[in-house]
């Protein structure tokens, strides 16, 4: 999000408005405002002038009013990390669904869908964001694919790189941890390429000297962390760090310890990945305020790290507080503690549904449609792996484990999942042994794969596990459950596989279905799907499944 | 400072030394680092490699050791705001008193010569930072002159400092807080040229509708609060402020209170205007962290404005923390509290003379020579004015008051202060009754006048005042003081009648002399060379001496 300069005549308008000698173009009348400075709670009134606050205090004539009355006003939230393919709907579409909910800016990794559909999908992005109500700030994906080793749709070097580094987009989440340590040459190039902007970090489990390589390549942040004792290590090495309060990577809980007013303006709040019935359930960056509140954080420290310090993390200048000379970019709460948003003010004026209707269009790209390019499968292609290690998964969080054979086979989850090399290239199928679904009977399958998006599938049977692969093939890529032979619920994600183009809502009614259709089958996840769609991700410890089946990491 | 990007030579070369693959250029062995994320104090040895840190543990190998046994490590301080030229010395000899002192960057305005010289002294300044060992961001000076009213020796419109805006420079104090509020076209048209930068402010006593009309235009830090309720006015409404411990301007000592870990993120220490002596005797950047912790301030507060703060206000990513990939600039301090400094790192090497030496040379342009443009003057150009309203100078302060004449004017410290225009243009000269000084015989002259620098002359004979001019202007400008009749002692300063060619011991030296001389006019000053220097600034309250007599402001 480079700033654009103010010009005079703008400059002017401030000024004079912020007098008194112009009226406002709007004014919040009425309210408290949250400082974030002080950590006070002050009744004052807002005036706004185009995109800016010009003054805090009363009296102000404007040409629009928006009452205040009762409620406090805090900055707009900002998710300091997201990939919006994970919400399955296009960024307009979450857009909506998440700047109602207080969400003004976020930085966003287009990673997903550019290890489907390469630079394509960052310059769709890039389109996205000049239409936007909102300010996203779309980053260079730095790990396309997550390591030399998968087989993805796209493949990024540092050449494919540099002209988004010239056009000042800062590097995203560099996980090729393996490549830094190791100074693989094109690692090197792309950090050297972007080196003075922010570089975004992804470091689970990290520490010591392994730690240290990472940070002396200049990496700035990490949304990694799974421990207290973790976040502690890496906060003493001058990071800042992102609480990630995602639908499976839920950190944020485990980290709520460390959120603390000494810390609070080296911590930012993130999502990573949300998906559309967690945002319509539980909310945004709202649902990270409130939950760490509820764990016990000073309020003053979580609405720091939800705005002050992650436009300060990005040198967005004048971002992240209610105060003059800041963006007009405002939450108005009815509870403080709750973050219950009665309304958001972006770009100097009230969100509602017609500044959504007044974007430009912004159509998906043809070429993003048809990406799953792998045969018909049978029953043949799923039959169990010979008994061996199991993919343990754990239930809010992204982290897995390494589980010897277990004693008792029966008396336990045990399930198959497999991978399926689905963008034309080697057709290569890999399975293995998982647990910590609960499945019982049926399949779930799924072209959201990270962060190759082959096509995952868990089940029972190898029917079963064929038919929901066939199924989300059929529809060019989506979830689908099959309980007792027959597809119980589906959802089509044509966009690369990984997203819809219907509205965030329809889309959240669909994946209900689809989680009520998966408790079916025993699962015992909140969120089965997006928990299947982790097991591929070769960058997270400690076990996964590849193209080559179990392999730990 | 702009960043230079690193390489991916640089970066492999970090990396491998953190790895403990290859040796570390420096390790500092054996000390404590006072980690200003936590606030925690942790025995570690810190691994150099060029000029970053790459590691904090134990057991590194290195080219060069140095033992910190005992000590404490702490960023290298960074002054948020300085007028070098107060220092009475060129960039060179200056670096060379501050940076011992653990001054490794500062943020410095070339007002005071660009005033007398115009753009040449901005490129004099940006040349000297070039070659030298510190970090020095030049800004372009705002307001040369300080009003459009002023008589200086060159005006810089908005077209003269394009130049700079593009070039990267930031936009430094705004004083012309009138033209601001007015929306005067060319101080509107600097402002937007240097947009998006942090653009630094100077509003002493600005409230309520009036700053934030200031605010609105773009301006983002103070550093002239003189009372807390100021301060927090000023946090309140977004503001970064500098925490002043100048020679004159000493308000660090009132300010003390907000100086918290609640504000702290807002808030800087800075120098402004510190004189050698005061270098020499107290310190610089180091004088200011010892007063604030000696007055009660949270040492971690203090210790972050004094570097972690400024750092991200201006921008500069990983600087001011002692953690792996920030600059490898450091200050081993024997006590925290005391801010005692036994050794200072910069740019990854201990700092001694043979650096200096090796810096390339940057000899001050003869252009800067010259500069008192004045006939000589005798005591009838001195002659006392009616009795009217009083310049009241006050210790410790930039801020004035308008005082009544006094009921018993010889029981008084009644003295007639005088202004010449010095720079070959009009040859007005403006006088004014001052009280606060304390002079019972004597007259001090100088051609440090801020901020146009006309010659200032005090005293209490029109006879000694016109012979304090005269041995002023003889020398090419500078300091003296006359007693009984003769000069008792004098410092020349030819370098724009602002500063000396000689090295910061031999003009402290020479200060020291006159300071002694000056005590023996009666002055009660503690500084009354810089508090004469003062007296004409017009954008400071509230009484000021003009080259049109006593001037409310």
């Amino acid at each position: 999000m480079v700033e654009v300069p103010l010009t005079q005549a703008q400059l002017a308008r401030q000024i004079a408005v912020a007098l008194g000698e112009e009226p406002a173009d709007v004014v919040i009348r009425g309210g408290r405002v949250f400082d974030l400075v002080t950590g006070e709670l002050r009744r004052a009134d807002v005036a706004i002038a185009g995109e800016r606050i010009v003054g805090l205090g009363e009296g102000y004539e404007a040409r629009e009013v928006v009452e205040a009355e009762g409620l406090t006003l805090v900055p707009g939230f900002v998710d300091a990390h997201c990939h919006i393919e994970s919400s399955l709907v296009a960024p307009y579409a979450w857009e909506e669904a998440v700047l109602m909910r207080g969400t003004v800016a976020a930085v966003c990794d287009p990673h997903e869908l550019a290890n489907v559909c390469g630079t394509e999908a960052i310059d769709f992005f890039r389109r996205s964001a000049e239409g936007m109500v909102m300010h996203l700030q779309v980053q260079a994906s730095s790990c396309v694919p997550a390591l030399p080793s998968e087989e993805a749709g796209a493949k990024l070097d540092a050449e494919a790189l540099a002209p988004y580094a010239k056009a000042g987009l800062s590097l995203a989440e560099m996980m090729n941890v393996p490549g830094v340590l190791g100074r693989a040459p094109d690692v090197l190039a792309k950090l050297a390429a972007f080196s003075g902007q922010p570089i975004d970090g992804h470091a689970p489990c990290l520490a010591g000297r392994a730690l240290d390589g990472y940070l002396a390549a200049g990496i700035a942040n990490d949304h990694e962390c799974s421990t207290v004792d973790e976040a502690l290590e890496k906060l003493r090495r001058g990071m800042t760090l992102f609480l990630r309060a995602g639908s499976v990577g839920r950190d944020l809980a485990r980290l709520a310890p460390i959120l603390t007013l000494t810390h609070c303006d080296h911590l930012c709040l993130c999502t990573d990945d949300r998906d559309p019935l967690d945002i319509r359930e539980h909310g945004h960056m709202d649902a990270a305020i409130r939950q760490a509140i509820a764990l016990g954080c000073d309020p003053l420290a979580v609405y720091r790290a939800a705005s002050l310090t992650p436009a300060r993390h990005f040198g967005w200048r004048q971002r992240g507080l209610v105060a003059p000379g800041y963006a007009a970019d405002i939450v108005l709460v009815s509870d403080l503690a709750e973050c219950r948003v009665a309304g958001v003010l972006c770009r100097g004026r009230i969100v509602d549904p017609e500044r959504f209707e007044a974007r430009p269009p912004c159509p998906v790209p043809e070429a993003f449609h048809g990406s799953v390019k792998m045969r018909e499968v049978s029953a043949a292609d799923f039959a169990p792996p010979a008994p061996g290690p199991v993919i343990g998964v754990r239930e809010g969080s992204l982290l897995t484990d390494a589980v010897a054979w277990p004693a008792n086979p029966a008396g336990s989850d045990l399930a198959v999942a497999a991978l399926i090399e689905r963008h034309g290239g080697s057709g290569r199928i890999g399975r293995a042994w998982v647990t910590g679904f609960g499945l019982k009977h049926g399949a779930l399958a799924s072209t959201v794969g990270h962060d190759s998006h082959n096509l995952c599938v868990v089940g029972t049977s190898p029917e079963e596990m064929a038919l929901a692969a066939n199924t989300v093939r059929a529809s060019g890529g989506g979830f689908a459950v099959v309980i007792e032979g027959r597809v119980a619920a589906s959802l089509p994600l044509p966009v690369g596989g990984l997203m819809s183009e219907r509205p965030a809502a329809e889309v959240a009614d669909t994946l209900a279905t689809l989680r009520a259709a998966a408790k079916e089958t025993g699962s015992v996840l909140e969120n089965p799907f997006l928990s299947l769609a982790f097991l591929p991700l070769p960058v997270i410890p400690a076990a996964r499944l590849t193209l080559g089946g179990f392999q730990a990491v």
